[in-house]
This record gives structure tokens, sequence and C-alpha cells, in this order.
């Protein structure tokens, strides 16, 4: 059970699986397998890892078939081990080995981003800083992806263009200044939208705060030190601003980012830089 | 100039822009922006790599906006350095600024396949062995993300379920045997579809070469011993047969595998886990 | 020049082309009107109102014929007058004819929203409060007819399910009670987003007050001297929440309403009830 | 239970619904309701009217969730009063409160349009005039609008430019005269199409009935004596003719124009200036 | 030029281009053609014929590629002789070649049926009898088939179940007698519908021509005997009614079938069974 | 059960139907069926041939309404005689009359194909020669063509430009030479890939010949003595190609040349010039 509006799971399995399909014909399955065969199947963890996208990638072989049943034996967030029975399929065996790989590539990917985001969370830890995700996502798959950070612990940044503004330097440089950003972004934003400004330096920082501040502040790639700073400031001139640290974040350097007191650290490599998790479809035989 | 099909770029690259833009409205370039402003920018790599991708992505200026021009630097296919320019665009400032991300996603994301291609058919150059892809791809972008494969001086494996057999473990237990699979897959074929059989074992090999063997044989997690031994036995019984080794390679073993004698090597990480080539837009300021 | 995206102007016009042109064929036009024929026409106002939608509309003549010339004489927010020109078109008889119905339902549909708007905005001049809309917009219109209100000077209220978070009684019944409703909204939230509650008595507003507030309350349904007292509550304990009121919003009473001290009052009516404003094409004839 | 193609209705809820989800994701649902909470809501009428587009509606349940169940207590095209339950809805809380407002937005948008429709109606009873819709629609709802125009006892003109042809002012100009645009129709026209004629004067009408008539004549903004001096004509010279009465209707006029004698009278406010019915979802509490 | 909707051209064009291009890669151009070669083609009539779809085939070039530039030669509806030139077609080799043989196969499928329904209009001519088409048309194709038909020389009968009433066997079965089914028929029909009845045998005929008559009568699959019998009745009657004969019509009896007075014939083979024009490519060389 | 994708089985049936409904509206069927109507329906050959298409054919009931029962009585591929029963469709009458016309269109225009490919396939039996199909098909049907021709015992060739190489002699003169061609195919093609040349002399074909040759190589237009030399070198030269005849076949010369040797012979009338096989629809009365 996800998040995800069941509508946008449809479409996009059913893209995926046109995709694999081509010119609408598995020519192995019919070859070689008789549209009479029944199979079951196990959709088994070859990795440890938190899962995501168990939902999501199971509706491939609904989407392509309404005859095959499925039973579920994990849920998305869970941590899962090496080996570890996910799902079972049971069904008309082309129609399951036709959309295995779909189902397959979806459930590795999102396991994929979630486990990586849980292995951020747990490394700030003990701080109250937490991880989000950006607009850095693969084409078509960005409510996937962020469904996925969430399943892994993380938080969403905005999900496009269009649910908050976010001003960043150009923005800033068309205006010709933060100030004249500032305030064209609160008379233009309705009450319902958020306003975050990025700053690459105390001293814009300063400009921000002297100019009435934003509901979010955006520290672009500081040093651990002015990062310090910066957030002291934002505390002592604006306190309840969300404070924002990006650029350059890794797993090694994220905890002493959190340290600094920052809210919450955005990783782009959490949805551009994806290691797929390993997981399988096994045929019972007996 | 890619050998995509421009339908296909511009309909995915539209639908990128829409996933960006949600219910429509960039809150922050309406806000900010005023609609006569015009900018010029430049793509810029910020890692060295090699490219894929870019007239892709830039195509999401053009989608976007038809007043944009554009000047394109460098070709995909090329090696290039951090700080290299790779394109100017010039047009209206609201268009160029809402269409940014989504082109960097493309040239990111395939130039971080290109970029990990080249380093794997780096890694066997000498040997006569070519690397290959698979269908671990990510939904909606497997035409693109192959296309970046070649761009790094891979070869493509099938595009889908449509265009070759490729017989594997549970077509076989489908069938009760190899040689019953390969006969019916041989029945069924037309005679412009290439087949393939995946084996496990140097028995299940032999079977294959027994039974008549078949266009393509792909030796899936053998040892290196293994390989070797099968490569003769294939060259010896079926010469002609193109193999193709797969299962766990990376890197560190790819040039061991290569020198067992195999046509080709496929690496399913080429598009499962790609880790993006960091590319930016600057914006000329004067 | 709107704000909106131009491809969803595009692809929405597109559709209302090809919902006018059915099996594909403007039988009238195919017969009476010889495709070498070419015409001016212009776009006139037939009643006095707010301008809303121009380009949006005009675009009818550009997706259905490349070859059609348009000049414009009016801006999206600008007064108009009955009998004033609004845009003059040039191009292919036919392509105009058959795009002329398609245009004059946007630019009649969005003007009147934009009037009415404007009503609502001119009727609370003198008090700081707002004027916005709601989710009761018409299928497949809402980003065109939240797009219209912001011309005729209102804001916009959320624009779907994904981009606010807006606790309405329904929501609170199955969470059991205020209290739960907050936290749970507060600790599912990104921090992207605002929170709203809906309550429709003082008590429920002490609940929420006592709870730690929301980033905006909506006093629903209450009387003016509620609302009074509510506000009274609201700035006392909680300063910085935006109040709005909604429910049984007319033209007679909304300045009444304002004077309560809201901060905004969204109005259903002002896209789900939409008296459309007159506007024609004209053919010059010389 | 509509005479409405079920592939249509379909397909347009599918589009509202993704309207209204946007990213896909109902952040509030998500974050407030257990994906196991059943519930059951009911709609209710809060206004008097003539309902229409109810199974339209209630699709939305159906389209986000099968495991929506419905229970209908009204038929399009009956009356309904204020209070009156027109259906009962259970299911997942999730699903329902989803869906609830594009079901609302299409009941009250369709419902008004048929209780408007039916004034009109009552207002000509005695008559034997008909009253008519135009193409004066909203984009994309043109079936779901006309459709409710026979709720409300109403009759449809032309669906679109492709089912009948259509004689305006601007046709007759480009053609030269009256005489040659209704020979050049009757000779494109196949057998299964009919030819309506717009006149604005008694002396185009006398152009028409002397040039051979057509199945319909259009008097456009006529007095009502000249629609009666009008429909004289016609009766005495073209029997058999369809007269239609069009331009300024109003319901205080509408009796009047109807007692001159006309088969019809189009009214283009039924669909274009749609105040909508006011309808609810309550959900039961026990 | 055509009397097809742009918007409906060039999204079929669109689809057959994508369906040519399966995974979006033309394989043999991009290992043979650079993308700089530039060529002139000639389309070139293969036999003698009527020509049909010159300019949705030549479609095809500018929907891939932007760059082509197109002289045209002859106009649907011309007769074309065994070598002749139909038009000119100058761009990259690459698109030239892709997109050839969609535009072939719209060119010669479409001529097919102009060439075909002008030797049907031919074998009656002398007689004031037409020829028509039916709703036996290739699934997508249906507003291509039917401008051809046109083309040709014939009529269109109804092109949906949307814009005319046809009452069949079935459906008067369903209603109990031809009378009521007349009835209802008329009692729902808007004034902007036509309304046809098929009959078998005499004796319906008189039952229609009792009971009111229709717009128009099909005597289906009458001996020319009764055809003749039927005409006159109806003749007689009920004059002014169209009369429609159908089934089992050839080009061998059509003239006969048309001499008995009949004012149009209805032929399902037109559509249903059409023999392609062949047309050629042909790249000059110099 | 076909062995084409259930996934563009009901998107090209939802096409066919929508093309049908055109506004959404099936007059007949709303003006004389009660929605309560049920019915039994027989569908049946009224001619003698091969099926194709059955239940893509009878989707279009299921796909029109949910509420539809069907009982096949036939399978693609079988032999059909006159009267002969092929399905039973059960449900409500107005669904079924909606959609009988598309099935029937589908049904009839499948089975035209598998019956005269059968007739090519018998012509040439005691052969080892097969008849294949080409890319002349009708636009957005081709997947469909290519299923019948199976089911008429024919084989498939390439399904479009993805999916194998096929050099012409426009690619031949854009090269230079058959030399170089082949050496940029054979060098562009992945493993997967099949290399087809044609040939229009004997000379040509040498030049292949001793070049390497390619895996399938076709004989365009070649005369019967030319045909069997050609086979004969090939054999000798280059034991293990494929050989395929085209050009100007006939049911009258098919046999003669398959006695040539050639490994099979490509017709494009199978798919271009197709004669519908007769099968209606039945309601049954009791």
């Amino acid at each position: 059970m996800t998040t995800l509006s069941p509508l946008l799971i449809e479409e996009t399995l059913r893209a995926a699986l046109k995709e694999d399909l081509g010119h609408g014909h598995d020519i192995t399955s019919a070859a070689l397998i008789s549209p009479e065969d029944e199979i079951r199947a196990t959709l088994n963890a070859r990795e440890d890892g938190v899962l995501a996208g168990l939902s999501i990638g199971l509706s491939a072989f609904i989407v392509m078939d309404g005859e095959c049943d499925i039973e579920v034996h994990k849920s998305d967030g869970d941590k899962i081990n090496k080996g570890g029975k996910l799902a079972t399929i049971e069904g008309p065996a082309r129609s399951i080995l036709a959309a295995e790989r779909v189902c397959l590539n979806f459930v590795s990917h999102l396991s994929g981003i979630a486990t990586q985001t849980a292995r951020y969370v747990d490394a700030v830890k003990g701080t109250k800083t937490q991880i989000a995700d950006t607009r850095k996502t693969l084409p078509s798959l960005r409510a996937f992806q962020k469904y996925a950070v969430r399943c892994g612990g993380g938080i969403n940044h905005r999900f496009g263009l269009d649910d908050a503004i976010l001003i960043k330097d150009n923005h800033i440089a068309a205006c010709g200044s933060i100030s004249k950003a500032l305030d064209k972004a609160k008379s233009y934003a309705g009450h319902m939208v958020k306003i975050e400004i990025e700053v690459d330096t105390i001293k814009q920082l300063d400009e921000v705060l002297n100019h009435g501040g934003a509901d979010i502040i955006m520290l672009d790639n500081f040093t651990v030190e002015d990062l310090t700073k910066a957030v002291q400031k934002i505390h002592e001139k604006r306190p309840g601003t969300v404070i924002e640290a990006s650029g350059g974040v890794t797993l090694k350097n994220v905890q002493t980012i959190a340290e600094s007191g920052v809210d919450m650290i955005s990783v782009g490599a959490l949805t551009h830089s994806v290691i797929s998790l390993d997981v399988g479809l096994d045929i019972d035989r007996n």
C-alpha cells in the first residue's frame, strides 16, 4: 500500500510494460510457453536493504493480466535481508514472465533509493536534522523516487516548479537584489505557498535576514564553520525559519553537517545516482 | 545529433517538462522574472567524463519555447573535461530557467551512463570483447539509456521482449528440456529474429551444443575457468556462435572475463546503477 | 503572455479543437470556403469587464494553423469596455472560422471569472482582506480558472490534493480529535508544505490554538460576530497565523466579512458558477 | 445510467482525478487516514433542482478505487429536493476522500445545467417550442454539458463542426450571397447531413425561401414582431422547415419568443453561464 | 490540401511513424547514412488511378523532420498515370528514408480507395445515383478512408454512431415493431439529426411508409425488381425521401441497381476491401 | 488467445470504439434500446476462410462494457465455413449493438489476411519455402496484421525500422557501394540484430557474396531463371544464408518462384490489399 495515486501507478506501469513489449509481441513466451500454463513465483531479496515500491512493482503483473494473484510478505519501508521473501505471485506463465523484468526494475530501483536514504538518515541519528531529496530526479519517475525517499525515512523537498517558491542565484540576478527578489516573491505567492531562498555567503544571508527572512533558508555549499555561524544568526534574528544545508553532501560528511544545527540536509544523489538493490523472481518448481 | 527518433525525444521531453511543471505554473519564474527578460546561459561540465544526451537535453529548451536559440560545442561520445563548455542557450529567461532542471537531469544521467560504459570498454581494450547493456533499465528511459551506452562505446543487447528470443532457465523449465525449448524457438522464430539461450553449467552448454546450438549462447555466472572451457567447446563444436558472459561483472574482474575469449560481456549496472555526471547551467552576467 | 505553461496551453487547446472537430471534418467550411481564402478578423468585447485568457484563446488559431498571424491589443488583467478591440487575426479563412468558437469559449469563460473576481476584490477594497478561489473548479480547467482568478486580482488557494494539507471535518473525525489530526499532519508534512485546518466552531478553534495552531486556520460558516471573536483569539494566541473565512460568501456580505479582520475570504462561486463575458469575432469586410 | 459512452466517462473522470492529484500524492489523506479505514458516505442535495450526472460523478470513486461500492437513490432527470439522498458510497476512506471533490464538481455543474434548462422548458410549457443548447460550451466538457441539457428536458443542437452544416454570416460573406452559399452547401453535403442557415433580417429570409430553403432556418436576434412574420412566411413558402430563434434569450422573454410559433429556441447560457447546484458528501458517523 | 483537420492528420501520422520506429531507432539509417546527407526524392505513380491522400502522406516527412521541403505536382482527386510525378521531397536523407514507408502506406491505401470509388461512380454515370461508403472501415482510419471516398467522387454515409440515427433489424426487434422504433427515434432525435431506417422486404417498407416515413429509407438486399417497385411506392407515398440501396453490390451489378431509380448505393467494399494503388519513392541520383 | 500484448489489444480497441462513438453518444441505441435490455448474439462466418482476430474483435464488447459474457467456439488459425458459429455474446443490448461494428471490422479484416495468407502457403506446399509479410501494412494496425499473417501460416518479416537492418538500393547509393554498406552495417549492428541486403541483379549478388554475405539476401524482382541461378550461387558460396524472393508475387506465380529453392517469399499484398472475410452478428430471437 503506497501513498501514491493508484491512477499514476497504473499509468506508469502500463507505459513501462509497453516499452518492454515494443511491437506488442513477447516472442520468447509466445514460442515457448503454452497459454494455459500456470506458475507460482516468489519475489526474493538478494541483498540486505530497505524495501520500497513493492506494490508498485507487483502492479506490473496485475496490469498485464487480471488473472494474476498476489500475496505480499513485506511492506515498503521494512528492512529486508538477503534471501527474504517479498511476495508470491500466481498466474498465467506467459503473463508473469512477460511482466517480470518491469516489476524487478521498479522494485530494485526504488529499494536502492530507500536503502541509500536510510543510510543517510542513520548517519545523522541523534541530531534533529532531517534528510531531504531534490528535483534532481530521473525524468518521469519523480513521484516514485520521492516516494522511495519517504520509505527510507527521508522527507521530500518540493515536487516541482509549481508547489513552492525557491529563489536561486539566477533569480536574484534577474531581480537585481535579494531584497527585490524577496519582495516580489512575497507579493506574488498565495497563502498556501512556502518561500525558500538560497544563499551562498554569510553576506547574502545577512541581506535576507535584514529583509524579513523567508520560510526556509538554504545555505548552499557553506563550510561547516560558516554553517554553524549561519545557524546562530538565523536563530537569533529569525527564529522559526527552517534551515537547509545543501551541496557536496556525502555519507562521510553528513553527520558533521548535521551537527551544525541545520534542520535539514538535501542530497541530490539520493535520486540522481541510485545503486539498485538486487531482487529476483524465482519460479517455484515442484 | 542522435540516432534516436526525434518524435520519441520530443514526446519524452514534453513529459518530463510537464512532470516538473505539475499544475502548469512555475511560481518562482512567474513571481520574479519579467516575461520580456532575455538571457544567455552556458551548459558546462563540472566533471570529466564522456558526453551523452546533449541534444536530447537541450531539446527541453526548444520544446518549452520555440524562441530559444542553441549553439552546440560538443558532440555525444566526446570526452569532456571539468569546466568544458557544452552548449550555449539564448532566449527568454522564464523559459530557460523553467526548462533548466529537465535539461540537466537528462544530460547528467545519460553522460553518467556513457562515462561508466567507457570505463568498462577501456578495461577490456586489447581483447576482442565488447561491452553490452541489458534490459535492466529505468522505466520509460530504455531507448535513451541504450543510446548512452552506444555513446560510451558499448553495444546494445535486445531492446525488448519483441525483437529477439532469449531463452532463460524459467523458459527451459516450462518446456521440460533445453532441446524442446530450442526446437520450439527455432520453429516459431521468423527469419529476422535471433535466438539466444542462457546456460548456467557446462552440462547445460553441452546439451545446447549437441542440439544444434543457437545464434548466441549466454554463459551466466560462470567461473573464469569454466568460461575458458566453455569458449573452447563452442569454438570447436559451433564456430560462429556469439558468446556472451554475464553475471557479477565489475570493473575489477571484467578484463579477466574478457580474456576467456568471450565475444561480449553484458553489464546490468551500466543502466540500473548509474552515477550521474555533474553538469550545470551558468547564466552569463555582463 | 500568461504565467501558465505553454505546454499545458497547447495541449488543452488541441483537445478543445479536437472536441469541436469530432470526426475531423468541418463540413461547413469544407463546403463553402475555398482553401485559398484569407481573411482578417477582430476579436471584440461585447460587454464591459476584466480580460483573462486572451493569449490562451488566441492560441486556438495558431494550434489549428501555423499560418495565422495575430496582433494583440489588450493584456490579461486589463479592464475592457463594450466594443473594445482585443486582438486582430489574419490567415486562412477555413482555419479562422474553424477555430473561432474554441477561442471565444476560452476568452468568454476566463474573462467571466476575472470580471466576477474583480467585483469581489473591489467590494473589500479598503480592508487588508484578499479574495481566494477554491478547488470547486470545472474538470480539466482548474489551472486556467485559477489563472483567471489571478487576472481578476484574487489569489489562489491550493491547486490540488498534492500541494498543501487541508484538514477538514472528515479528516478530524477519522483521526479522533483535532489534536491527533494536527500531530499527524505536522509529523508527515515536509518542510515545503503548508498546513491548514478548518474549524466550524469557536470551541474547535480553541482546541487548535491550544494545540500549537497551524499555518492557516479556516473559519467555516461562522457568523460575523464569531468571525470577529475568532480573529481576536487567533491574533492573541497565535499571531502570524493566516485567517481564512469561507462559506456562504456573496457580493452583498463580503465586505462585512472582510471587516471582521480575516486575511482572506475564499469564494467557490468564482469558479463553479461563472457567468461568461460576451466576446465576439467580427470578420473585416472591405 | 447515462446515454454517454462509458469510455468517454472513464477517460474524463480519470483526467479530472489526475488534475486534482497533481504530483500523485494526496498529502492530507496520506498523513491522516490509515489505509485500512473504511467509511460510508452519502451524497446529498443541498438545494432543490433537477439531477444530472449522478452516475458520471460517482464514477470518480470507482475509477479511483475498484473497492468502492455504490448504491444509487435517484436518476438523472429526477427532480431533487434540498436534503434528498442521491447515493451511498462505501469503501476505503482514503479513496473516498480523495475522489470526493471531483465527484461533487461533476454533479453540481451538470445538475446546475439541467436545473436551468428545466426552468426554460417550463417557461415555454403550453407551446410546441423546444429549448436547445449551442456550441458555447466549456472546453472538453461538451458531451457532458449536452447530456445535462437532455436531462433537463432540452434538445441538443449540433455537437460539433462535423455533424451538420450551419451557414452563418461569415460563410455567406465568403461565398458572396445566400444563394451561392446554399448551392454549395447542398452540393457538398452528404445525404445524412442537415443544413441550417442563419438569417438576420426578413430580407435575408426571403432570399433563403426563394432559393429553395434549408432543413432549418435560424432567425437570429429578431424582434418578436419579426419572428411572427418570419414564421408565417416560412410556413407558407417552405412548410416542414424547422424554425429556430436565437439571440438574447432570457427566462423573462422566452415565453413570448415561443409564442411566435418557432419550433425551437437555442440558449447559449444553458452551457456557457452555469450556476452550479449545491450537493455535498456527508460521512456517516456511528 | 485536404478537408481533414490538420490536427487529426498530424496525430495520425505521428502514430504511424512511431509504430514503424518501434523502440525509436532506425538501425539501418543510423548505420549507413550520415546525419549530414541531404537527398532529393520523387514520389511517383506506378499505376493509373485516382489520387488521394497526397498531402496526408507527405506530412510524414514534415512530422518526422521540420527540415524537409516538399513540392506537390498533383492534387487529391486528380487522375494519375503510371510514371506520373506526384511530389518532390528534399531534405536530410535519414529522415526521408525513415518516413518513406509510412508516406507510401498512406498514399497507396487512400488512392486505392479513390480509384475503386471512381470505378463505381463511372459505372452509374448517366443515372442520378450516387455512390456512398459505410461504417465498414479499418479501425482508426475512418476519417481518412471516407476522405478518400470523396476524392473518388463518392459521398459519405454517417461517420459514426453519434451523427445520425440508422434503425436496423436488431433495433426494430428490440422495439417490437417498425412503428414503435420510428416513434422512439423521432421523439429522441434532435432537429439536427437525420433518421434512416433499413427494410428487408416490401412489407416492411409499407409499414414504414404508412407510419410517417423517414429521412432516408435503406432497401437492403432487394432484388432489382423489388427495388424498382419500392422506389415507385416511396415516390408516391413519401416524395422527398432519400432512397438507398445496399447489399451485394459489385461493379457488375451496380449500374442495374442504379437504374432502379434509387438515389444512392452504399458499398462496404470501398473501404473494407481495398486494393492499394502502387506508388513509389525514387531517390534522385546525379 | 492471441500472442499479442493484451495492453496493445485493449488500447487499440478502445481507440476504435472511440472513433465510432465520435462525440460519445450512440444516438440510435440511446433512442431505441432500454438500458435494461439484455440480448444474446452469435458471431457467424458468412464465408469459408481462415479465422484470425476472434478474441481481438470480441474484446470490443468487453472494453465497452464489463458486463458482457463471451463464449468462444473457434480459435484463431482454424478453418471456418460459411454459417459456422464463431462465438456467443450475452449482455446489455445497448453495449452489444454499439460495439458490434468495431468487432466485425477487426475480425473480417484480420480473417481476410489469414485466409489470403493460407492460400499462398497452400500454393507452395511441397516446397520448403515460407510465405512472409512486409512493412506495407496499414497505419496503426501493423502488429495486428502481422499476427493475422501468422494465423494463416505465414511468417513475419521485420516489425519495424528498429528490429533488423535491411539494406536497400537507396542505402547502397548513399554509402557508395555494396561493400561499404555491408561494412558499416556489420560494424554498427549489435549481436542481436540480423542484417539483410536487397539485390536487384546477379552482379550485385556477386558483390555481396564476395564481400562476406549477410544473414539474409533478398532477390528483388528476379526472373525465375535468375532466381534459380542465384540460389545455387548462394548455396555454394555462403551456405546457411536465408534467401528471400520478393517483387511481383501472385497466387499464380508463387509456386514457380518457390521451386527455385528460395527459403521464403515476401508478399506485400498480404497486408496492403486485403479482401475482408464476411462475418456477421446475429441476435438470438426467442
